[in-house]
């Protein structure tokens, strides 16, 4: 295992992007959302995926060049075209609408349609909550969790992230996907040659199974709920941008590269000071931070924590230590600009 | 068990309400919220709850007479004090508030402070719906919910509910408490002197019982997720309100009825024109429901649901035969209007 620095990292992925003719700007929320990402411990949404795009660029699935087409509807409202973008730098453009929007109107929404994979939803929250405000990013992707009484997947693992500022301490973030656990836990332990816990998954027919190898869907989280909070990001995503839903939306690997995947993300901010003074509430969400912190754990010997602890640990330890990767994976990293 | 039309009940409810003095536009919404919950199913929040409410309001908790304060903040949002009166009400003035704003601003954020109970959340999200907008409404409530790796409870089984409007159909309504299973679920078992199923709950010390007596906290839906989106909730209620959170919160039924609650909501509206044509989405959404049921099943006379359709169906099962009340809950709202 090597670790490098997020600065090198991200010097490396710039690189890359600059090699496959990405656009300066594009490339910069590329860079930035896999490095964070990795940063913050979200391996699965990190540099690892850059391959992956990359092939994504060569093969027309993703244009390097877009040109974004933003319509202001409403004083609080807009719609974004992506152009086919990497879905960082089209989600990116996107938040930073919905931010100028809430500066004017106090909260501010914009539909992204014409889009693509954009990592993790922490990126566009957090730039959100960076300005002093609450943000929500959403976003649909590949049909993987079983429907709620179903046999198959309908909707995807879709995401809710949520982000507030907070005093003395980075943000408060909430993101999660509406699966119990993630796709790429099952991959884990496809590569492990190892069986997964009891609920996790459902094999082609709709059984519950163990065997890793033969889990072709997801259980939401929390039974019907997670798969109705699945809906509900479905209907912001795909119905107010006009984007496909359920199975027919274009899969990340699945489907042939050269297809286009046409997601779409939705996107608020929110100003505080509309409802309360900016530093009360920053003062009050680290109290409420810290009382979580402080409840009686279940084991003595780990701590309460608040959505987000982990990310912020692994945040410290990487920032001082470097970001782990083993050798095919910098290997594969360093071959990107040939 | 006695069956009453919608009609006769909301008169029983209204005769009550005024007979305690309640202002009649605030009656007007207790009475609708409670009725549309019982019509719907949700007898958790319905009309059963009005002995409750009323009593509140004789040792001084609720306030039968408000003096509503709104202020317009920004193009898009507004506080609100609800003057301590019904949850119902301090709601419904909240949500159209924000009705109003999205109408001029394309989307509209409403918080709402000096609260109490406020019903079903549906209630709210739904009058959205009806205005061909995407409708948000969030309530915190009493601490209840297992803190993710901890032994006792600090956040409640805080709401999420999310409604938008349909072709040919009433609006697609999701409405969620963030714990397993509802406290109400616990009261039916105990009463009924059985064991709860594995998984829904701790004693005091945060083990895990199947002894209904015993349950002292919920487990949160998903594990940690639910613990994370309850806390989400937390700050949109508590904190952007000036409200209290955590074990602060004035229980409903374990604190003394002379006590405020002092809660905190905060709904959403949404303007579906602002990113699609209106039309579009609602014709969408009809079709996206229709797939998912028609969606394999897992047991092949039970057909996949969308949120809401359980609801859907007892409403329209309760309209032609009534809602049924045993005969002592029928008593209970017959001895109000004395």
């Amino acid at each position: 295992m090597i670790r490098l620095s997020a600065d090198d990292l991200q010097r490396i992925c710039l690189g890359a992007l600059a090699y496959h003719k990405v656009r300066p700007d594009v490339a910069a929320h590329v860079a930035a959302g896999l490095v964070q990402a990795s940063l913050r411990g979200v391996d699965s949404h990190g540099v690892r995926l850059l391959p992956h795009y990359l092939r994504a660029v060569k093969a027309g699935r993703l244009n390097p060049n877009p040109t974004y087409r933003f319509e202001h509807t409403s004083a609080g409202c807009g719609r974004l075209d992506g152009d086919h973008t990497f879905g960082h730098a089209a989600g990116a453009e996107g938040m930073s609408h919905a931010i100028e929007l809430a500066r004017q109107a106090g909260v501010g929404a914009v539909a992204v349609r014409n889009s693509s994979h954009f990592g993790a939803a922490a990126y566009f929250a957090l730039m959100a909550a960076e300005q002093e405000m609450i943000g929500f990013s959403f976003t649909h992707g590949d049909s993987l969790i079983l429907s709620a009484g179903g046999r198959r997947p309908f909707f995807g693992a879709n995401t809710i992230c949520f982000a507030a500022p907070c005093k003395d301490e980075e943000p408060l973030c909430v993101d999660m996907a509406t699966s119990l656990v993630t796709w790429n836990k099952i991959l884990q332990f496809r590569e492990q040659g190892k069986s997964v816990p009891a609920g996790w998954g459902t094999d082609e027919q709709g059984n519950d199974t163990q065997d890793a190898e033969r889990i072709a869907a997801l259980h939401s989280m929390g039974g019907y709920k997670g798969f109705a909070l699945s809906m509900m990001v479905e209907v912001l995503c795909s119905l107010l941008t006009g984007m496909s839903f359920g199975r027919r939306i274009v899969r990340m690997y699945a489907d042939p590269l050269e297809k286009k995947r046409n997601l779409g993300h939705f996107f608020m901010a929110i100003r505080i000071d509309s409802f309360i003074p900016l530093e009360e509430f920053k003062a009050r969400i680290h109290g409420m931070m810290h009382e979580v912190r402080a409840e009686p754990p279940k084991d003595p010997s780990i701590p309460v924590q608040v959505p987000g602890d982990p990310e912020k640990r692994t945040k410290a330890e990487r920032s001082e230590l470097g970001i782990p990767l083993s050798a095919a994976e910098l290997q594969a990293l360093q071959n990107l600009d040939r």
